[in-house]
């Protein structure tokens, strides 16, 4: 419900047809110029009505040009109008201009809201749910988790193969073991912070996808500094303890250049994949924000398996291998 | 800038003096009706006074009641505020309900886009950007994301301690250590779900600190629902894998059911600790969305090995170990 009124119009008459007819309107904010045929033609915000004399024309308040919905716009792409062109309310017209309606902000409030929940859920690994967390049967919630979670553990499955190439040397140096869940991890942790930051940003349209290149070269050298400084960490946390104990052996030196340099290769890894996979998944046309979750985390795992077990072949070949 | 009118007005008075005052006030939406002392005694809207016949009072349509801000209520709840009144302006009091100005919803939507931002920037393990991605400097972008990530590796540093424990049998049994990273993706993977669902749910209000013992029940019967999926996948990939190969060795069925109900176990622990550990942080006044990622990663990495390799001696006693 809305308020159409016509180019030859008085601001007295608009103001009279208002106090007639306004009753029903959800929004008076902008009233709506029509033709003969009843096509939208301009809007004209009712402030405008009441800061004129009365006797001005509505033709003399136009400006000939208006923003509006088409009825086959998507809500996503509505909030963005809202948004751009600073309003709270906005007409919607069909494909020959003809004013079908209007769309208040508080819809696209909810919308927004929306909109943000799903991305959240589906970062997080899961498909987003139909209903608030309460509403929700627990059988339902089991089906909207178990999707992911299934993927995801069909995709480790290749951490067990990736390690069973290196299972030998595993034998011989149990201390690698030990190792792994603090190097894949931060491979994973990096990877989930690059990922979110993208996302989030081609979300709200900071980047696109052509900004590839300009993210790839500062997510590499965030990644190598953020790799240097767990690194260093790493190195001097087995340099330490290899002071107090010997549970690192004669050759704790070498273990601890094998961590220090894995770390960096790991975060540096996790940082660009992270980074490079929502460009990607979003060129292929799929949702970065569903998807890129469970692929980094099972390309980050794998591959920083890959690197971290090679250095230590590539250091420890002759002393503890 | 925004339009206060006395009580004794009659509406024709209110719509010259709307003429005459409006063009600088920054919304016509609802007009402020106060009193000789200036204090705020009600709002109502425009529409009011354009669908009202010219010569009725004021007076008359005030219902003396009204939503107000005060200039001490912070951005975020004056969002909620927006969204429970279904306004799109609200004036702003002092604590002597002063009319001392008004806030309209563009200001809003942008406070709701930034929140969430934020809220997703630390729910993927970083502090939130000040800035847009693409203008914020590599050094700010590294600094933002360090902090983090140095307290997850310190945190992670115990899965080494953890693992330390049972080196002896991981060495008599390597087998075991190749499944490192499959079952503790799970059990993070399951918990980071559950976390973003719990931390989401608390941010829009669906649910309070109070319902967390309905949520413990309902996460509970959940996560031991995909652990039994997970669980029976492991299962069945070992099962499978060992007609075709000798890859497990002559043990191959008591390491499947190993893994199979490590997968139970590690899949609950981290349902269960992503869903509490919101409403615990929530509780001793921390923000669920900054702390609950390298917590819920730490906790359930650290456990999930322990219980992992716990059912691994259970099991495999007296057979391969």
């Amino acid at each position: 419900d809305y308020i159409a009124i016509r180019p030859d119009w008085t601001v007295r008459e608009v103001l009279d047809f208002v106090r007639e007819n306004g009753r029903d309107s959800e929004s008076l904010d902008v009233l709506y110029i029509v033709d003969a045929k009843g096509l939208l033609i301009d809007d004209v915000r009712l402030r405008e009505f009441l800061i004129s004399p009365l006797d001005k024309k509505v033709s003399e308040l136009m400006n000939d040009s208006y923003t509006a919905l088409e009825v086959t716009d998507l809500k996503e792409s509505a909030v963005q109008v809202f948004r751009d062109y600073d309003r709270v309310v906005l007409p919607v017209v069909n494909s020959q201009k003809f004013l079908v309606g209007i769309v208040t902000i508080d819809d696209v409030l909810d919308v927004v809201e929306q909109q943000d929940t799903e991305d959240i859920q589906k970062f997080g690994g899961m498909a987003a749910l139909d209903f608030p967390y309460a509403s929700t049967k627990i059988w339902d919630l089991v089906k909207k988790r178990a999707g992911w979670l299934i993927v995801l553990f069909v995709g480790e499955m290749f951490t067990a193969t990736a390690m069973g190439y290196f299972e030998d040397e595993i034998a011989k140096a149990v201390i690698l073991a030990l190792f792994v869940p603090l190097i894949i991890s931060s491979g994973g942790n990096s990877g989930s912070q690059a990922a979110t930051l993208i996302i989030r940003s081609l979300a709200l349209g900071e980047i696109q996808i052509k900004d590839w290149g300009m993210v790839l070269r500062r997510e590499f050298y965030s990644g190598i500094m953020l790799g240097v400084i767990l690194g260093t960490i790493g190195f001097i946390r087995i340099f330490a303890w290899s002071f107090f104990s010997d549970v690192y052996g004669p050759h704790w030196f070498l273990i601890a250049l094998t961590i220090g340099f894995s770390l960096i290769g790991v975060v540096l890894w996790g940082t660009v994949t992270g980074s490079m996979l929502p460009f990607f998944l979003k060129k292929c046309n799929f949702d970065p924000a569903t998807s890129s979750a469970p692929f980094v985390a099972t390309l980050v795992d794998v591959i920083g398996l890959v690197i971290y077990l090679s250095f230590a072949v590539m250091l420890l070949r002759g002393t503890l291998l």
